[in-house]
């Protein structure tokens, strides 16, 4: 176990300081930090995958309006600051277009720009910088709050497998802790409760082979990667108690979205009378979508398939299909936890009374 | 479609011939025959898995006895040759130890040159690759029985889904048909049948993205890629009408130990009343082992999973498990499609009276 770089860090004051990332694409051969200090290059790092994860992606790009604040106020005017602002907002939400959370978090900031724009151009740039850092401590808290709530789950001499990567990687990362089913297994790390983890490889970005595993590895957890259809294999042997996974996008009968493999797992996991149970904030239900069908499923890039590790691994012009979500029935899962507490069992009801 | 070499092909007499094999370890990217001459290069082949698949192995090998018995006569006798024979036997067998159809087919071999040693050494040469050839054709017959007994289970319009390579790669290849799982569509092809496939990538070897997509593509069958853990999804999306896969061992009772992943699509299909059928020669069957309980499970090397593409893809000294196969129980497996016949349902008392 050994000292790892934050997730995200902003180092200074808002004049001269910057964001510090922790750079995801070269994990988890290279662990390297980069250094932000323009709006442009926040942009680039969320593009690229730098940056990962809603939550993350959302606090960087709140510090990615106080650069484009520090730098934008030619006249010392606040009016044409906030044109500039609302710009670059725009700019920044292009760079992950179907990340709730990056669109909320500017829009925040903006917000608290208009309406606090009576305090002149220097003060408000200070409190946009404030702003972010409440974003981010706003993470901090939640990723807590669901490792708190969650906990129960995790019981002694338990195997857990988690799939793709809800973790401090894809949060903020405070104390140890972070992530959303990770923090799960972080809260229960800190209480002392004995189990392991297996972490599926997650085909076809492999965040769990590539992140997951380190995340947990840094944190002194054991983790035992396998590849994703090996799972049934594992829950046949008994070797796994709970399956706990992130979400993206929550319908309002309990409906999840998440990454590919996920539908999957919650089959074989009914299958085998294991409890699959879902973390996530509460940012992430979407209530005025009833159920789960009108989630739309990405696709995504072929290559991501055919040479996604360095070299092509298929036939040029074979058909891919490269599906990048799934949504899991609500009936599938046992629980959802949400920094407002625990759904269960899972149905609209249960939804509604607790985050609508 | 354009013409691809066969699996294994044997070019000219016995004295001067030798032996082609596509070598599978190129594949895709490269399509390379290799021209074997010497007993030990076929070691080498299979060793490196230039050739691979259970009965394509027992093939090759049986053609290797055919050159070790062509430069082992030194004194002209019959005697001294069939010792030499059996110690290149008992070499090829270190080849790929675990592989039962590699130790029938030399075994066959030195059985021919004990029973007819009689006719001579000139003669016993000849007669050796008399035998090869007839394992050879044996093996192709077998491919297009299964083909045969297998074709009613794919319908028009249908999706079938398949899992590793059971294909022509892994047997003979004959009048553009082969394999034991491919085989059913390479006969639904022939008769003109209108589906398509869908080929998990099987991690970790990626047999189905490197091999399967390939083998099919030149055949002109319509095939899309997929990875493993999407193969749920297609279920729920009702694009899977079968999945067909292959077996390394066949228990008593029904019971199926293939590539890892097979059991969870076994456990997928049986949730979305999909039927998973096994196509196996009647060789596959150990009617010894009354269930799969006994079957061992084979672990292999980590690295296959921590840097199986040229590239790192997990951190240093993580812990890896990677079973190389799994065990489907009898109860979800629709039929077993053989040589000689269907077993459907699949139960002890089916298996016995079909293959006992």
């Amino acid at each position: 176990m050994s000292e790892r770089p934050a997730t995200l860090r902003w180092v200074g004051d808002v004049w001269s300081g910057w964001l510090e990332v922790l750079d995801q694409r070269g994990l988890p051969g290279q662990v390297e930090v980069l250094k932000l200090t323009t709006v442009e290059g926040v942009w680039d790092a969320i593009r690229t995958l730098a940056v990962r994860g809603a939550p993350a992606i959302g606090v960087a790009a709140a510090y990615g309006i106080v650069m484009a604040a520090r730098v934008a106020a030619p006249t010392g005017q606040v009016g044409p600051l906030l044109e500039v602002l609302r710009a670059r907002a725009d700019y920044l939400k292009t760079s992950r277009p179907t990340a709730v959370n990056l669109e909320r978090a500017v829009e925040r900031m903006i917000i608290i720009a208009a309406t606090e724009r009576g305090i002149g151009v220097r003060r408000l740039q200070e409190r946009l910088l404030i702003e972010a850092q409440a974003i981010e401590a706003e993470d901090a808290a939640m990723c807590q709050a669901i490792g708190v709530h969650g906990v129960r789950f995790i019981t002694a001499g338990m195997g857990v497998l988690t799939h793709c990567n809800a973790g401090s990687l894809a949060t903020s990362y405070k104390d140890g802790g972070g992530g959303t089913a990770l923090a799960i297994l972080y809260e229960a790390q800190r209480r002392g409760v004995d189990f392991k983890v297996y972490a599926d490889e997650t085909r076809p970005l492999l965040q769990g082979a590539r992140l997951t595993t380190w995340e947990l590895m840094q944190a002194g957890i054991d983790v035992t990667l396998i590849c994703d259809d090996m799972a049934a294999l594992l829950m046949k042997q008994g070797k796994v108690g709970l399956v706990v996974v992130g979400a993206d996008r929550i319908a309002a009968n309990g409906d999840v979205a998440n990454k590919i493999g996920t539908y999957g797992l919650a089959v074989l996991a009914a299958a085998h009378a294991v409890p699959l149970v879902v973390a996530a904030p509460s940012t992430t239900f979407d209530l005025d979508m009833p159920d789960g069908s009108g989630i739309p499923i990405e696709e995504r890039n072929a290559a991501e398939i055919t040479e996604g590790f360095g070299r092509r691994t298929a036939p040029v012009g074979v058909k891919v299909y490269n599906p990048a979500f799934d949504v899991t029935p609500a009936k599938l899962v046992r629980a959802i936890v949400t920094e407002r507490g625990v759904i269960e069992p899972v149905g609209a009801e249960q939804v509604r009374s607790l985050v609508g």
